[in-house]
């Protein structure tokens, strides 16, 4: 058995599609049971579409891929095409999948592999809005202690957010969904802001994925360099923050990362605050730990070992 | 086929019980579809205990019985025991039900009828909190416009509420329910506390139930006199309000009642008024109505009507 | 020594303008120490003006009349204009007042009156927000104990809100003073809407003002006829309600109202309910009563009593 | 004229006692025009007397003392004995200060100096709760556009809060006050813990003050030190975070500060995050800059400058 039976959670925007082909290129050490799709930086169906899609390009249509909610718990949805283009992938070339998608709801499908699999031997990564592992938390209880663990990305502290001044994308889009998640009892790692913004896309990381002499590390390279034209703008800096592959990453290769065992709750009654992730790095607030929080990672050593994995695919 | 086909949803609870005597009472105008329990007045295995024990009652050891939700979306769970007791239906007769409940979930269970249904042939009677619907509603999108109605007993506005000064039990247990419900497009006739403030269980009416010859009418009469002990004492008058079988009364009898089209929506994130509803009762907010929102009602025609149901029962 | 000696805090305002000629009328029981302005209605220039304006007509330019807030503590200011016109007095016929504004703020002179005439001796009557009220308040805490009482038009329970469905204008306005009022420990009486929605301007109760032998009496039911405008085309009725004249009859003849002494509190974060007053008429929060809550009035009784007083005026 | 003309407002408190002797060790550059009282880090009883005996400790007894809120606006008062003692000067020898307290309060004091000197010409420089601050400006609106400049110590954004994981001290107690402040148009200058957290009173620089060979140095440094009790435990490093004196550093040689104008509000609303300063440091929130909020500062050169100055004193 692999050492990670992973539900890979998306909804693939650029650095999405980066983190399903590093988490496809590191198949010797993590078995993907199911990617399900959610609304997010783009609507669910196309969400749904670029996922397959990506698996397509990494050769891998046999990944069974579910699609989910189509928007979040209780506020409206809205997306992040200012990002990542009206399609989700902008800056690629975009092919009309063959792969199908299962008919199973994402819901479903998390809630059955949880019930099925042995107790705790399932990994959940979600990288967008929470709202799918948060509906199947509500509709079956009993999966909560079945968890092994749910290594995320989202929320902020020190690095503020990116969607707001106070809230990252994924937990302000449903920040209903990050507090069922966050009060689950379930075992939690978060790759907030703090660290991502840290893992920028310079032009000397960015290399070693284009350098690759097969498609999908310049594809890779590419999803990068279109994920930077809105942040480097914004943030006037050399490369962009990458998100989602920091879950993969982690993975594979903890010792990369450093954190702390905090509290973390969600603001949702906020004025300006709400989908605020409110992290007690100091223990001022008296509220039990709930989730290991990163704050720092070894940038180059986290691009070098997306590399290795980018060079196992086609 | 009969005038109205109705998924029950419910958290018996001392005047559920009598709500679902009364539909019982009703089957030659309402055909129960089902019977959905939700954690509300006491826990979901009580609730779903209970709504069995009121069926084998009736004599309707057939209906099919689903439990649901075991607490809100987001907020945690506290019950109603200091209303209804410590099983929900204190100050009856209780017995082991030999009846079974389903093994479909009751959100799966709302869902796959909705589609299976034509559209618009299945009202929704929610008496309890709205955690069901919503997560049908988020699980599956699509069944909002296959609703025929949500005829619910839910809120207040010139009453005021009964759980807090602003709030009503079943919107304050689960506001944000309450929002996706109302949010949901779907069309909504809300039984609030501004009618049921008016249906009291004054001596005379409960006589009528009493009075009846068979094993439902006095059940019903002694339910009710349970009920009484906490809100007489709180309100200090002659009887105390009958909330959830109004909205049986109103499916038989619309014609009882009088109300206004009017926006009704949830306040989610006050300090004092977290799950009031805000009624626009003179279109002060200049947001489109979106449910019927009854606020009179003829008292003694609907415990006639009542009574009348009953007396078709065992 | 009269029987009450007052502060009368004011917006005018057309119902302000009959509370302050009401009060005037009243002069044999109670004495005005002084008239303060505070931005509401209309903004302070204009209130300032139109409490000088009101004075004159009923022949009293001796009245001390004191400027004060030009807004609320912390939200912005937003008048009534569309209610009582670009003037504050539209439908009257306005001149130039002669009479002169005060050079001590009317905050000041608020913690001086206090801390001068004997403690428990000075009713402060508020008609408008609260925000002079607040502001002596913390800028004088010691005045908390010395107030006599406070005798307020603002609020609403069981008939809602008229600014927004969940909040009344003078407390919407700003709801912060209102907080701070409610909670100083000084003695409250609140006349709410729930009050001046019974005491509305039918044609046979403006009738009596209206056939006064003087020029005052007249005034005031074109003041009255004007304020209907807006408010029955709202509701729809047969005269509108009548508000701040109800501080005055309160004072006069207490007999004709009764409430009940609750606790008060005003929702501060919420996102429709800001502004509402939270009453707890049933004793559901275990909070301790701070104001009498008046809920009902012998509505001719008081247009009686305003006709009389209206009589010893020119 | 000196450079600086200002108004100090403050809560002493520790740090606020080594801010004062700067201060006053600065007067060849900066005149102080009054000190101002509120109620903070202790009551303001004890922060009229500890400014007071810090005065004396440096031989300025003749600095004109106003005592101010008692409170802030809104929110019920907390204080800090947990960081500065039950004295607000723990750790330091007191004694019964014989010089006076002003009769005029600090609210009045303030406008009234406003309102007298140039406009233009006061730098109002709050290191407290910004009640006195906030209550004069609402109390007279004119002198918004009389204030210089406003340098304040208070809020957070990339270090996060002190008081709760979320906000500062002096932001958290009267977050409504900092709402007005922020709010007022008047040009202003945050030291935010941004900036206090990089002031660490590591022992080298402790040393600077308890090296010199008159009383206050060492005085300084003995409230350093008892300072640290609290934080370094806290933050497990080595010295703890110096707040107050930054500001009069600022005034000095602003050249050893670096920041950004950017937009700052503060959140009135939230569960978890009520005070927090949400600083768009990016942009995001498309509103308009209100402040110049500093980041980062030359903390070696920050010591070496209240160095300097503490040596003037006796």
């Amino acid at each position: 058995m692999k050492q990670h039976r992973v539900i890979f959670d998306t909804d693939p925007g650029l650095d999405d599609a980066v983190a399903i082909l590093f988490l496809l290129g590191a198949s010797a050490d993590i078995e993907l049971l199911g990617l399900t799709t959610v609304a997010g930086n783009v609507g669910v169906e196309l969400t749904t579409r670029n996922a397959r899609i990506v698996c397509e390009w990494a050769g891998r249509g046999d990944v069974p891929v579910y699609a989910g909610a189509d928007r979040p718990l209780v506020q409206p949805y809205q997306g992040a095409e200012h990002v990542h283009g009206a399609s989700g992938l902008d800056g690629t070339p975009l092919h009309e999948p063959a792969m199908p998608v299962r008919a199973e709801h994402a819901v479903d499908f998390i809630i059955d592999t949880l019930r099925r699999e042995p107790a705790g031997s399932v990994t959940l990564c979600p990288v967008g809005p929470l709202s799918n592992i948060a509906l199947a938390l509500r509709r079956a209880p009993d999966i909560a202690a079945r968890i092994g663990r749910i290594v995320l990305m989202g929320g902020g502290y020190f690095a503020g957010g990116n969607m707001t001044p106070a809230a990252e994308f994924n937990i302000h889009t449903d920040p209903h969904a990050a507090d069922i998640v966050l009060r689950s009892g379930a075992p939690i790692v978060m790759l907030p802001l703090d660290v991502t913004h840290q893992a920028t896309t310079t032009p000397a990381r960015v290399e070693l994925l284009r350098g690759l002499s097969n498609r999908c590390g310049p594809l890779a390279a590419a999803l990068l360099t279109s994920l930077e034209r809105y942040d480097v703008q914004k943030l006037g800096q050399d490369g962009a923050p990458m998100h989602d592959p920091c879950v993969i990453a982690y993975l594979l290769r903890p010792e990369l990362f450093r954190g702390r065992e905090v509290n973390v709750v969600v603001e949702l009654a906020g004025h300006y605050t709400t989908g605020a992730t409110v992290v007690d790095w100091h223990g001022e607030s008296g509220r039990a730990p709930n989730a290991l929080y990163l704050s720092e990672v070894d940038a180059d050593g986290l691009f070098q070992l997306m590399a290795d994995a980018l060079s196992h695919l086609p």
